[in-house]
């Protein structure tokens, strides 16, 4: 499969490189990205990236942010971040990439664990998250082509617990390499509109 | 109490201000609400509310809408409404009302039922439902002062089947009084971080 993955670079997307490049061709996204850059928090940016890659069979997600904040500090303006990059971002992905996928493809996009099991400072991610599941969960039942949709929601990955572990007290975090499963699942497996939990 | 019902004109909000109104004292908001006026899908207009209002013991939303497309044919620009008004305008009414809501008091706002069973045209609205369900969960932790929030998810209403029953094949709808209950429990009950399934 010629696979694009955006967030190639990430803690989390390196690993589903390392696990997808012996079978498939893939393509490294980002905003620096390897093969082709793209700012997902830009629908233009999006457009031009697909536009430059052509047909693909799947698309990857592991990109995406929120403001951390206390809901009595968050404001409209702080939310719009998650607003922007971990829902809109994907969201677009989908929306303006459906037409780039061959047949039978799938898209995977990345929600999170706080949306499930809530963390302090953690509301607006978790409102992407769901936003992002949501979307995932009904459109899959009309993607056209036979194009599958799902979502991963990764617990805290230990490789980033050493920074942000104080936020996930009491969590016990996973490796990314076990992250990456889902994903792996998700391009090479047959289910559409779920959203793995690799907690 | 002193309740604030924004969208307190609609099927939904018609019906909760009934259930409400001879225990407690309700002020009528929507773009042309009754006692003052509000445009959820501006931070300013939320704002100036608020100022007018002045202090509440709970605040209910019964408004919020979403484009109804099929993925194929929704674009970023479309996704649009759903991100402003459904979603964006109720968590803003949370962020910019917190310090208007007495110690103890409730924010209660609305999800529906295509985030849990998609229907056909429903990706923008169960992605807006999704994010406001998962922000309610996680906000709920951080509340100051004992504030409550939560949301009710309708099912398709009674009073609205036959407008747009085409859309929710093989739904059973739920009388828009029984849908009531659901935020009745939120602003008289105690607890905190649900979303009330009214299936
Ligand atoms: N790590 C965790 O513990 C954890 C837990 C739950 C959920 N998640 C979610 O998993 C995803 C990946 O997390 P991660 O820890 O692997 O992130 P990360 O290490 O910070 O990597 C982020 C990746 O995304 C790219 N990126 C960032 N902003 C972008 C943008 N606007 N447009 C396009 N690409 C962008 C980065 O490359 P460039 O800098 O080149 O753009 C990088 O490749 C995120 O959605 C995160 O919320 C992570
Ligand atoms: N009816 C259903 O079957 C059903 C099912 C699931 C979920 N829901 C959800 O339940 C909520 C209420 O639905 P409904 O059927 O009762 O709606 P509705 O009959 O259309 O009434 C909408 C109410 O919201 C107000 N409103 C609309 N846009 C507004 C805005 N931008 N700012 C402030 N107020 C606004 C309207 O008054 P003005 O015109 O004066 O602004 C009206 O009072 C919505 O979030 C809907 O998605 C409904």
């Amino acid at each position: 499969m010629r696979i694009l993955i955006v967030g190639a670079s990430g803690t989390i997307g390196q690993k589903v490189v390392e696990q997808l490049e012996s079978k498939h061709e893939i393509i490294r996204a980002g905003r620096n990205g390897a093969d082709v850059s793209v700012d997902i928090t830009n629908p233009d940016s999006i457009a031009e990236m697909y536009k430059q890659v052509g047909r693909v069979d799947a698309v990857v997600n592991a990109s995406g942010g929120a403001t951390f904040k206390a809901v009595p500090e968050l404001t409209p303006e702080l939310n719009e971040k998650g607003i922007e990059s971990k829902l809109k971002g994907q969201v677009n992905l989908v929306l303006l990439g459906q037409e780039y996928i061959n047949d039978g493809g799938s898209f995977t996009l990345t929600t999170g664990v706080m949306m499930d099991d809530p963390i302090p400072m953690g509301a607006s991610a978790a409102m992407a998250n769901g936003g992002v599941k949501a979307f995932v969960k009904s459109a899959s039942i009309e993607m056209p082509r036979g194009i599958r949709i799902n979502s991963v929601s990764p617990n805290i990955v230990l490789e980033t617990w050493e920074r942000l572990g104080d936020f996930f007290s009491g969590f016990i975090p996973v490796p990314a390499a076990q992250v990456a499963r889902g994903y792996v699942k998700s391009v090479e497996g047959k289910q559409t509109g779920q959203n793995y939990e690799m907690y």
